[in-house]
């Protein structure tokens, strides 16, 4: 059987009795860790397995696909995922492969940002799609998911935009060597920038920097003291330090007009200014708020 | 502490290693068993975690929260609920109660069918906002859903359809004593016949029996021999005997037109007729299949 597991979003603790199961019984265990990343590292999910890991990068992932599948058609594979299984299309592409090698497969779910960002007060059934920032470069700023944040905000719907990760990524004067760059996590401060440089360029006026609300979400599920959330508008959000934060992951949720004032209200509670994350939802989102 | 925590989806085996801890520390234990169901009995948590639970129903957890939060400044309490927490809004309340009181909370958060449906095939960031198909009476046949679905389907987005659930509803001859009805799951082609039912009188073209593409999902998270996927045009999934969706839950997912053509190949393996399925995501859906 080849089991890819999805691990949550937080530490070796928020793997599921099945998946822990699965992962005991497995002969090889990879590890996937350039999609998204755990708050804690390799050695410490070892420990807590009994067993060694195999790190799978996205190279391994994409190319050698046929060597992670190898034999789980007579003993156990697992591949270990952050998040939710079916977050990656990479992950889609495996089973894919898999069917084709007549390998069976089963899926074991976990949380993934998807669903767990509802931990800041806004109802998932609220959100229209799901967006990625990817970091701009001098050449490269593409900004197409602008046209689809336009869509979510013209509905009214709120948007989740997932920050870019650099995990492994080589210098073009290092191609050749086996020599990567220190991992990169967009910042909310960073994300902010780049909407706000795109909502300039294209002038639809679906963002402003004083009148959309927005709420940052780092390391969602882990749990009191670690998980941190903050609420206001997008230049309130901009003007924060890098401690209000914290450490990777972030998310950034662009509230859409359609919010229900108890969201507002739940809100609130993580808003930089209550007075300013108020009185923006009274007289830019129509919110009745008592 | 008061830890509201997600089971998963399918059975005792779904809490993460995180959430069982919490249950096994805590001094009451409460199971939410009206916004969702899990694939097993209480009986079977109960042995599998060695703890008593007490059930929760609907009148229990909006108004008896109190009761609920009953010393959880100073033991732990836990409220167990299927998937992830924040897919219903009264878990939410719960947590604005705790707050009030000034009760330390965690969320464990799990897989829900917000995140799981990718099972499907259908890549997550291609679902607008999800919507609620509530069972129709003779005098009450809400079709604001409609709307929603139609916004998704004028963008080209897949839309997650939940189907209503009745547990431990009662009719009006019984309201004043205990008696309840059996729980009520609505089926795949009743879902589809309200939907075409809506369709017919607003005519706004959103929905056709013959050229519109869905994905019933069942169980999801149950794995091989238990979770059912079938897709096809509404029509031939309402075709379908009871027999080809099995147990309860049931969702639908209806296929936007911005489908891809890899989602396409992989949901076809689920197909009613794989013929049927690449003519009408060629035809209809613009799909270039190899």
């Amino acid at each position: 059987m080849f089991y890819i597991i999805g691990l949550g979003l937080c530490d070796e603790k928020d793997i599921t009795v099945r998946g822990l199961e699965a992962v005991k019984g497995s002969s090889r265990v990879y590890l996937e860790a350039y999609t998204s990343i755990l708050m804690v590292q390799k050695d410490r999910l070892e420990a807590f397995y009994g067993k060694g890991l195999i790190l799978a990068d996205r190279d391994m992932v994409e190319t050698e696909s046929d060597e992670i599948l190898r034999d789980a058609d007579q003993a156990d594979v697992s591949l270990l995922v952050v998040g939710d299984p079916f977050g990656a299309t990479t992950h889609t592409d495996m089973l894919l492969r898999a069917r084709a090698l007549k390998i069976p497969t089963r899926v074991i779910h976990n949380a993934s940002i998807m669903n767990a960002v509802g931990a800041c007060g806004l109802q998932l059934y609220n959100f229209g799609q799901t967006v990625s920032l990817v970091f701009f470069t001098e050449t490269w700023r593409p900004d197409s998911f602008y046209d689809r944040i336009r869509e979510n905000v013209d509905l009214g719907m709120h948007t989740l935009v997932l920050l870019d990760i650099k995990v492994k990524e080589q210098s073009e004067e290092n191609l050749a060597r086996k020599i990567y760059e220190p991992p990169r996590y967009m910042s909310i401060p960073q994300a902010v920038s780049q909407l706000i440089e795109v909502e300039e360029k294209r002038q639809a006026g679906i963002l402003s920097p004083e009148t959309t609300l927005a709420v940052a979400v780092s390391r969602v599920g882990g749990g009191p003291g670690n998980e941190r959330i903050v609420a206001g508008t997008l230049s309130e959000l901009s003007a924060q330090p890098a401690e209000a934060f914290g450490e990777p992951l972030h998310s950034l949720v662009i509230v859409g007009k359609r919010v229900h004032p108890l969201e507002i209200e739940y809100a609130q509670e993580f808003a930089v200014s209550r007075e300013s994350w108020r009185n923006v939802a009274t007289k830019i989102y129509a919110c009745n708020l008592d």
